[in-house]
């Protein structure tokens, strides 16, 4: 299997791939000193979070590293290196959010620059750097995944087969990385939801509301804040957040493919993200326009869609080579006969559900279609009734989505069984890359609207950079659409897996305990949600005092002649939003924990409550994303006019205002609790399967207890025959 | 067993009570011709309502009878009686609505007469008429299961013993009763939370925001519809909903009490029960204040707490004698063995649980207490943060309910198993009669004040009923977290009861087609809220129109000369909420019917679709319940003035009118949307335990075919041994 060399190599490729795209990146011109003085405030306010984050994330890296190495030691089946394979996730989820922020502040400046000139020069430029981000996070995942199984292999299990004990051991201590991955990313979510939808809010109530200055003027205090929030929450957060769900995928599909006893069914998944990232190269390929179309939002759009489905359909064909020379005829999974043929169309379901999500999520966001109208109709009756009208719509907006996923689930399940289900996955995220260029390049142009706004350029720059911009919305809300399936099947497959190492043949609501804790797990995302919401709204509460102080006290501010203390904003929004994440950051941690091992629960009631948690984090996700999108188009309607029972709206109507209310609620919805609901269900089913061993193996030790006084209770237990329960089905 | 013969006798002894303290009411002074001619609007309108719904079910009960009627033939576990059963349920709750209705519409002119005397007599009044409600709806219930169940033994059954076939049968049909019970309160409450809200938004919209006049004024033609919108949605749709779980419950213990193969088991729900409606009329004799306390509403809340809580002591202390008196020693369900102490302890489990459910939905939603204050200061920065303000809190809110839900699951099924989880939620449903005398107490006394307004009557007056109103907000809140917690736990007895009706051993969320249908489940509350929400916005639409019509072209109108065409709008009302309430109810009874009958799905899969809407139904019924509540209670705190970082606000204030938006927002959430969640989650159990006969024959029909083809199969599924999964727990 000299095959498992080649995936680290894939890794190694696209980070050279980063290395000379980025050269590129830096090489265009940055613009005049006026420009370049705004983009240095920018990169050095979006470093500062950074440091200030990992610096806080260094010390629980360290705690729980050793609470992991103790772990690991105790239990036979795993590991001391387990801490060591955390730390490495940890750092290389880091060095991506680290990688991405810093093409990302390079790119803007230089997006502005190149706009001056056209359109198609400032999309290289914009998609460029959203490509170095997509191909070095999944990179570093592939690199660091592959790398490191071939590493912990030789050292437990240099010769054994796949369902050796040894090699079992070898993939428990791998989920250290995911874990350390998963965990960096809840926190760079959170933290940078927070700090960018504080900025914002900030910026807008006091700019835009109280001193009536335009959107990113220099005058505005938090206008350096708000733009480095762009880049710390959707380039950064997103960045962690994907290879978070990217590592956890091929993970979970190893983690059940081991149980097949083949080799080859570890392999696959690997080979799968690898020959993922070349096609991915091919893909960004396929996203120019001449530079003869002008001004033409549908031309960049038609560009990006191209590249995208043309790393799906690139995907589905490669698969099939792949699965048909790497996959045995048929294989067997707790009992569960499945062929080749089977993975293939189980990639192929994946694919087609993460397709149908993306499109699904933009039909109920998109500016014009029925949803976004309906808000936009009911703007006209006042504040409350675009709320009621944005909830309807965002509650609504889950009943498709869901009933995809769950055909996407028995589908792949039809098709290999929870190997299928868990490949699904792999097959969706073989194009991350791809996503993440195009979700990248969204808040890179962002960012260089800003910019020209800031230095005060021809309209035509703000133009060029606004129609990226409105393309980079629509790819946001897919994009987001695209994050929760893959999340949730992400968070099943882990779920198989958690239940095959946690030595259980099942997952029984009617339990008691395990219905408790179905509902415990149902309530999380909740008071997740929550405090995730109100700390944006107090964070934005302080930016609004700050900005409020300058206005007061600094002569000339409004004149443009005193300077604004841009340090001061930014330093408010990065101490807020990273003290804030970490309430949110600990329930997530720390509940599996107290479930799994609290008395009477267990892993069967671990798994309830893993199930609960995922089905209600997928419809919060969608229902607060999709509000916020569509809350977001219903107001940018307004800026091009709306007719209303045969009126025409404009900005500064009432209508307007009532949908800037909406838009305002949006906000934290759809940047900050929404999209965290993804990590939120990876990150449980992580811990889960990382203390799965543990929990196994202190149910094994009372178990052993109590046969000696009770013989019969064993007895009962024992009879239950594993795969009866998946062949009944 | 002649005890059975006692149960209807409660029942009966329930309504001579009506009957007597209806009359007492009735003979009460109705005050001036122009307080009788208000009052006769209000009641003309609340009929003409009842008429429409009423004329429109009868269809949909003709229908639905004879489809029960057929599968009722067609299954041998069944009788075509079902649909007999099913007719007198929906019957007798219409019957319960009517009654309700009538005596509300009675008493609010007769407690706005004795206001102007004191605030003890018109207590006496309202609370008079609140307990002619409550009785009668739990009269109605005790008296139609116990007096059909006796008929259906003679039928079926006249000398079986519990665990025979027949007794399997009798009380499969009786289950009939409960469907038609339950579908009936659907309709009434969604229906009518549709109407009252249409009616309140659209009257405040035009009245109180573009004319400028107060609440309750005659000179707004939507006036009188929104008093009729209390009635309909609070009274009647209230009680059809705790007569629903009130049968529900006692049936899911019965088919739970049968499987332990003890006919005392049986009997004890029913006898709770019907000792409950003795001591609840105990409890209303101590609802008094004296004439001395003048208007202290501190006062009136001390004597229906001590109401509530004197019928929750005697329904413990009674339950100990009932328990020792009715059970063996010990009892055995599906191999969990349990004595009668265990079940005595586990009545008190579901008195804690429903106790404490209410205290922590008051602390969420009254005046002073953290939540409330928290939207309140955010109502200072504008609209949209007190709408996030609001959203937090309510999610928030759902934290510590699940926990003591979740425990109480635990508690209750460690004392005596599935059958302690059923007579829990029994032991909490036992005080019904109480808990919605004091709920239907509160729109009573609102509508006295609306009265009150109307016919202009001195201030005394409006204060007093001011008194009783705030008090009914405050129970009408607690009596919300009543409602929710015993439908979860109805809910959840009746899942137990499928289960075992379904001749399944366990519902297995590690099967892939289980999982898939627990997120169809889970999104279910999603589509059903949205669909209530949306249905609200648009009747108040078209009322808003409606109501500048009428101050557009009727001459005089605003000058108190001309006399607003009232009927119109209570039309629009009744017909807007009639039209609307078909989508949601479909939903809610022919989903269950989808999963279950679907190839490939079945009864394990329709287990994994209920507990995922339990779960999120439950979720979604405190997060929009007490949001809504909190939002109101934030809202009215502006009356008082509140003070925000130094400075006070009154009504009329920017903040006064940010809590207005979120009042508005909540107006849906609390009375429409989030209480039919109660209902929904009851009825599609309610639903899958009807069919679960037919599936399981289905289900037996096909292993017989496979069996034929591929014995391998069949012998795995009898080798897994029914009670192993309960034990190995």
């Amino acid at each position: 299997m000299t095959l498992f060399y080649l995936v680290p190599a894939f890794g190694v490729l696209a980070l050279l791939y980063t290395f000379i795209k980025s050269a590129w990146v830096t090489k265009q011109d940055a613009g005049s000193d006026r420009m370049k003085e705004i983009a240095r405030y920018i990169a050095e306010g979006a470093m500062a979070f950074l440091k200030a984050e990992y610096k806080i994330l260094t010390y629980f890296v360290i705690i729980a590293g050793l609470l992991l190495a103790f772990m690991g030691y105790s239990n036979p089946k795993s590991s001391p290196m387990i801490a060591v394979a955390f730390v490495i996730g940890a750092f290389f989820s880091a060095l991506a959010g680290f990688i991405g922020m810093r093409i990302a502040t390079k790119a803007n400046v230089r997006t502005t620059e190149a706009a001056k000139t056209s359109l198609s020069k400032a999309l290289n430029v914009s998609f460029g750097g959203g490509s170095v981000m997509g191909l070095g996070v999944s990179g570093l995942a592939v690199l660091g995944l592959g790398g490191l199984f071939i590493i912990l292999k030789m050292i437990f299990a240099p010769d054994s087969l796949a369902n050796s004990e040894e090699m079992e051991r070898t993939i428990e201590v791998l989920t250290g990385f995911s874990l350390g991955a998963e965990s960096i990313a809840l926190f760079a979510r959170v933290g940078g939801g927070i700090y960018t939808k504080a900025a914002d809010v900030g910026a807008d109530l006091v700019g835009k509301v109280e001193a009536g200055i335009p959107e990113d003027d220099p005058r505005n205090p938090a206008t350096i804040a708000d733009n480095v929030g762009d880049n710390v929450g959707d380039v950064a957060g997103m960045g962690a957040d994907l290879f978070g769900s990217y590592v956890a995928t091929v993970l979970a599909t190893m983690v059940l493919g081991r149980e097949t006893g083949d080799m080859s069914a570890i392999l696959l998944p690997m080979m799968i993200a690898g020959v993922g990232i070349v096609l991915s190269i091919i893909g960004t390929l396929f996203v120019r326009i001449s530079d003869s179309v002008g001004n033409s939002t549908a031309a960049v759009q038609r560009a990006l869609n191209m590249g995208n489905w043309g790393s799906i359909v690139l995907t589905a064909v490669a698969c099939y080579f792949l699965v048909h020379n790497i996959l045995p005829e048929s294989l067997t999974l707790r009992g569960y006969v499945f062929t080749r043929d089977g993975v293939f169309y189980a990639i192929l379901v994946g694919l087609a559900v993460g397709t149908l999500m993306s499109m699904i999520t933009e039909y109920y966001t998109a500016m014009g279609k029925r949803p976004v109208m309906s808000i936009i109709r009911q703007s006209s009756t006042g504040h409350a009734t675009n709320i009621i009208g944005g909830l309807a719509v965002g509650m609504e907006s889950t009943t498709l989505p869901i009933i995809v996923l769950a055909g996407g689930i028995w589908g792949s399940y039809e098709c290999a069984g929870l190997y299928g289900v868990a490949i699904a996955a792999a097959g969706m995220m073989a194009t991350t890359a791809m996503q993440l260029a195009i979700d990248a390049f969204g808040p890179i142009a962002d960012n260089a609207g800003g910019i020209a706004e800031m230095c005060e350029l021809p309209k035509e720059v703000r133009e060029r950079t606004d129609i990226l911009d409105a393309v980079g919305n629509t790819t946001a809300a897919t994009g987001k659409g695209f994050a929760i399936a893959s999340a949730a099947l992400t968070a099943l497959a882990l779920f198989a897996a958690f239940v095959g190492v946690a030595g259980i043949t099942g997952i029984d609501i009617y339990k008691a305990n395990v219905l408790a804790c179905l509902f415990v797990g149902g309530m999380i995302p909740f008071i997740f949600s929550s405090l995730a919401i109100r700390a944006v709204g107090k964070a934005a509460m302080s930016m609004v005092e700050e900005v409020r102080r300058q206005f007061r006290t600094i002569p000339g501010i409004m004149e443009g002649t005193g300077k604004p203390e841009y340090d001061k904003c930014v330093a408010i929004s990065t101490e807020a939003s990273i003290r804030m994440m970490v309430a949110p950051g600990a329930i997530a941690i720390i509940s599996p924990l107290i479930i799994g091992f609290m008395p009477g629960l267990g892993a069967e009631a671990l798994g309830g409550f893993l199930a609960g948690a995922t089905v209600s984090g997928v419809l919060m996700g969608m229902f607060q994303n999709n509000a916020g999108g569509a809350w977001d188009n219903a107001k940018k309607s307004f800026e091009k006019g709306v007719e209303i029972n045969g009126e025409i709206y404009y900005k500064k109507s009432e209508p307007h205002k009532a949908s800037v209310t909406g838009d305002t609620v949006g906000d934290p919805f759809k940047d900050t609790s929404g999209p965290s609901m993804n990590i939120l269900i990876k990150l449980m089913s992580i811990v889960a399967l990382v203390i799965a061993p543990t929990i196994a193996n202190i149910s094994k030790n009372k178990q052993a207890t109590v046969s000696v006084k009770k013989e019969t209770t064993i007895t009962a237990v024992v009879a239950t025959p594993a795969p009866a329960a998946v062949i009944a089905q």
